[in-house]
């Protein structure tokens, strides 16, 4: 019989389980489809159904002794998910009430973000770092911040909202209502609006012409990038260099040793980091030139956040432990 | 006999200085001019004799038991003034190494922002905070963050360099050298060349037409945007705008509960703190939309850093108590 909690990276379209043991070792893994047009009750009951037979198939007993679960909009300090944008349960979530309701188990909820932060830290690119910033480049921008060794969360659990700093006080309308977020020019639909505007704005041939607004995504212009088409790498450039400047404002704000990247967009690697890296540079206050890396995370994209999740849980045990003895 | 530790604030023109009981008691307080033509051997040899005198002069005995120290660029991590544009030392100036050879006490230096952050959470508006942001107007912006209850360091001991955050990519030359940084628009120097900008673009009666390119300081502004100079308004508006969109930016971050304002240029008040709440709320992510409060520091500008300085010695006193039990 041995020790494990599960860890949960709910996102908007999957949610990736795995059953993790104190030493950070991932038993078994799977995913399954976000389902929000059912009832979140339902589909909690579902997911935790799901880890019942993960458990029950494999050869080895596992005893759960707790959840960990990493979400969108995710809030550590109410234990509930908030107004995510890309999940259909429109109210908030009590995650933690309703999953400790169904299995008895006890529960963490936290941010996405974070839950990677906490994933690349213990187990990634961010291994025996104090301070750093962890940013997660998919379909919107999320961002968990770690200093002196412990996540900021914030007085209300809100901390990380990088996505939403404003890059152009007259730029583009981004999901949240407001006017020239960093998310919604570093995002992958944020790259397929530069990609389309270098189109309609320049005369240059370009293999993404021949796709259609509907079709084009992240990957294509990666793959054009990748073939050294002008507007995709054009696409690329802008993308990076809006990124750097942002980075050299989070420089001065928190002395980070290292920004960690990952998600879906990051699989760009250098196209984006490059000039990510360049222009943060260009504009770093001189005490922070050449002092702070920018990284590529080394965990896959479902493992950061799931093992994050999973420490988070296994810590809350460990200090429960702590208290009783 | 009564304990005590000294708290020094180390500025640019003025150093303060006070001794300070564990409960926070300023029992007595004198300043001098920083003298930063001599060597800073010869200055802090000097400015002990200060305190020496001070003790000397108090009725009731007191045992000093350490030093606290505030400085622009202090470094805490180093226990160093590294590179400080405002004095005359240029090279590094090893604080605790020297003031320890001279008086044999326990020294503890920090930056003078993250002084006064640590004297507005223990005795100034902040108190029971855990989480906020303070910053401090005069000749530049300092800026001293509060997470959970700790002083957020980073890396080096370098965080909260917000004035060298990027408003506009192709502003103001900053001393710093770099371009469009807040601090060259939001402090007594930026208030300046806004007004002075201002009557030399536009066609309006002012009272600040008068006064010589020299001899215009933000005392001059201020007492004239209180006789309801349009000019002087104006230039109030746009220093509290630029300071609000950058104040959204630090709730989306860090999800403070407060953002205190302290020093030179937060005399003016409502002037400043004003338009800088109105632009924050306009600009903050709907979550954080009248949450987050902006307030005047309630210490005197010379209490709030030397109550710092003094109580993160006073920490350090009683960790090495409890160590050594």
């Amino acid at each position: 019989m041995q020790d494990a909690v599960a860890g949960i990276d709910l996102g908007g379209t999957s949610t990736k389980f795995g059953l993790v043991t104190s030493e950070g070792n991932l038993l078994a893994y799977n995913a399954i489809p976000t389902n929000s047009n059912i009832t979140y009750q339902c589909f909690f009951r579902q997911l935790y159904d799901h880890i019942q037979e993960l458990k029950a198939n494999l050869d080895t007993g596992v005893n759960l002794l707790g959840i960990g679960i990493g979400a969108p909009s995710g809030n550590y300090r109410t234990a509930t998910i908030e107004n995510a944008s890309n999940l259909h349960w429109k109210k908030d979530v009590p995650v933690k009430k309703v999953l400790e309701t169904y299995t008895s188990l006890p529960t963490v909820l936290m941010n996405d973000a974070d839950a990677s932060a906490v994933g690349e830290m213990l187990f990634g690119t961010a291994k025996g770092m104090k301070d750093f910033v962890s940013i997660t480049l998919g379909t919107g921008l999320g961002c968990g911040i770690v200093a002196n060794g412990e996540l900021l969360l914030g007085q209300r659990g809100h901390a990380g909202e990088i996505g939403h700093i404003t890059v152009f006080y007259d730029g583009r309308e981004c999901a949240c209502g407001r006017q020239g977020c960093l998310e919604a020019y570093v995002s992958a639909p944020g790259l397929v609006t530069t990609a389309q505007d270098l189109l309609s704005q320049k005369n240059t041939n370009s293999v993404l012409s021949g796709i259609s607004e509907e079709a084009m995504d992240a990957k294509n212009i990666t793959s054009a990038a990748q073939q050294e088409d002008k507007i995709a790498l054009e696409a690329f450039n802008y993308t990076g260099k809006i990124l750097g400047w942002k980075l050299a404002d989070i420089v001065a704000s928190l002395n980070p040793e290292a920004i960690i990247i990952s998600g879906g967009l990051a699989k760009a690697g250098s196209l984006i980091l490059e000039p990510a890296k360049r222009c943060m540079e260009d504009h770093l206050l001189g005490m922070f030139k050449n002092k702070v890396e920018v990284l590529s995370s080394s965990l896959t994209e479902k493992n950061a956040a799931i093992m994050g999740a999973s420490a988070s849980i296994w810590k809350e045990l460990e200090e429960e432990r702590a208290y009783s003895l």
